[in-house]
């Protein structure tokens, strides 16, 4: 059997990352400043990029944390502010990585419901007006993982009144923002409410993942809460990666690389779309403006954990709708599009249509 | 005043690290492994770096795990082995950053008396025998921080006795083992018993802090135990970096600069105690056969945090030695001389000594 197609991983193929200027922008970096990209550094991160970092957000330095990939900053942010019983809210779906650390931290999840634009705030109103004490809401509101869905400026608006009004914080994590494809970009939340938003985003979907720098823009007191909680963990982060990645972002290199990877976003996306109403119609999915990742609901009896199986076994790799939720959504899934070619996109989903009729009709048979 | 002369920093100088061999491996790491330098990654580290600490310390790559820097390794054995409430033991005095970490576990820290040949091996048998129960010992064996002793072979052999007696875990904390410049080396206690150590290093002092690679050798459970907690923590370490640091060490770079920084810290070790040995006089030490560090013991009665605030003014740093403690130390100090020129040693020690006088004769107005 051929190389399996991943549907499952959301990772850039090697072919849309910008290698040359990897190492180009590496040998600048240890020509230009030696000294700053091998010595411990800070907590903060690399100066020179926090620095670049804070410009394209419009801020002080002093509200930009720069850190060992993005996770590992979403983890601070939870370290600083979450407790065992406090409540938190995410989206429903949401990223596995994230319920699974918040419930590793003894929080109470509340998953509110994602729309095509955006988590429900009218849910979380109701949700919020029985009782609900939340510390934080965590939101991906461009191209969410796993949805691919946007929350609309209204819904932003509605949605920082609803943590003004209760007084909890909005984790705006958003390493997906730059890879719009089509449409308009919405204003982020942190530019319009700075003090009650946290923003988390990354280089891994621009730069690319092995570089593991992501970055935190939030209140200046809470930054400086969580350089501390860094310093603890390693006493400062990865200098000579983010020294390169600050030499990529001054050369021009970042929007080229932003370019192609864009070109090839949308490329794949719209042979997802295609293939998906050629060969598996019964899928109903919105497709992305942008971003990695396509939702796809099948009709409500079909078993997506038989039809993995079935499609591991034929070569073809997604994951399961119920791993990005606490309960339900057996019959949703998600595809990525980000690492695979366009010929792959067509020949995995003839593949994923198969392992559909198979599972369907064994199903209708035993029925 | 001219720029402030550290003994604080445990850093080299900018001047013994190999910048043009990094520029190098930097170059042939995305040459040679595009794919594995930019990708995600796993979470035990970049996969042939693995297998060439692997090969160093002649065990199977599933032993080992690498970290951005050993700090994250400290903290992810910790997160695995301490509870709060677990008996940990340290040296005394031992690094301020490791008790600092334990504290805010909630570890039961018990503080054993560091000798010139390592830690009293019969005072940790008289508190075990008393009743304690550790969990784990944590020792930094060759050219320990801040004390810059190393720990005899007769005394690792007690030591891991002991540790097979009681059943507890021996944390062998050793990043300047390989900048011995005087005497042979002392047997790793993980070698002479595999199951019983956890083994801890870096690349910080032989390649350079900024690269922040470090790692953990010891059994295979714990080290699938803490790759689980790393992916929850990060996701996969940084590919970039650490796919470098492999080039770096494949190379033979890494043996030339292994002998530059021992040549500089030989030269530098030297000047230092003959500086003390005339304007000093008072101060009792052991010469360091290798690492960054040296111990100072001054007279009893001798404030050194006065001292310390005296020589900032006159534009030395050092730190106390009640640092690197949980109570006493306080006529004693520590010096690195990793980060300073001899030009600055000699400079430094009479403004040291200037201090000192300054401090004692103060204290014998008073009395």
């Amino acid at each position: 059997m051929s190389k399996p197609i991943s549907f499952a991983r959301g990772a850039p193929s090697l072919d849309i990352v910008d290698v040359e200027g990897l190492r180009a922008a590496a040998d600048r970096a240890l020509r230009n400043d030696p000294a700053g990209a091998t010595a411990y550094g800070t907590s903060v991160g690399y100066l020179p990029l926090r620095e670049w970092i804070a410009e394209r957000h419009d801020v002080a330095p002093e509200r930009v944390l720069v850190t060992n990939g993005s996770m590992q900053a979403d983890a601070f942010l939870f370290d600083a502010l979450v407790r065992p019983g406090d409540t938190v809210v995410v989206e429903r779906p949401t990223y596995d990585r994230t319920l699974l650390s918040l419930r590793q931290r003894g929080a109470d999840v509340r998953m509110v419901q994602l729309e095509p634009d955006g988590i429900d705030v009218a849910a979380l109103a109701r949700v919020l007006a029985a009782g609900a004490k939340p510390r934080l809401a965590h939101i991906i509101p461009n191209f969410q993982n796993p949805a691919g869905y946007t929350l609309s400026l209204d819904k932003r608006r509605a949605l920082l009144a609803l943590a003004a009004d209760h007084g909890f914080v909005v984790f705006e994590d958003d390493p997906y923002e730059a890879l719009r494809f089509e449409g308009e970009p919405v204003a982020r939340m942190v530019a319009l409410d700075p003090e009650r938003v946290v923003y988390a985003s990354s280089f891994s979907k621009t730069v690319c993942p092995g570089v593991r720098v992501g970055y935190l823009v939030g209140p200046e007191e809470l930054i400086g809460q969580i350089a501390k909680l860094a310093t603890g963990a390693y006493i400062s982060p990865n200098m000579l990666a983010q020294a390169i990645v600050n030499e990529f972002c001054r050369s021009g290199a970042l929007e080229r690389s932003i370019e192609t990877v864009k070109a090839a976003l949308r490329e794949r996306s719209r042979a997802l779309a295609q293939a998906l109403g050629e060969h598996l119609p019964q899928a109903r999915f919105v497709a992305p403006q942008g971003g990695y990742f396509m939702w796809l609901e099948l009709p409500r009896e079909t078993d997506v954990a038989a039809m993995a199986q079935r499609a591991a076994q034929l070569g073809v790799q997604f994951v399961k709708g119920s791993d990005f939720m606490l309960e339900g959504g057996e019959s949703s899934l998600r595809l990525a599009y980000s690492g695979v070619t366009v010929e792959e996109i067509e020949r995995g989903v003839r593949l994923l249509a198969q392992a559909y009729r198979e599972v369907s009709e064994r199903a209708g048979a035993a029925a």
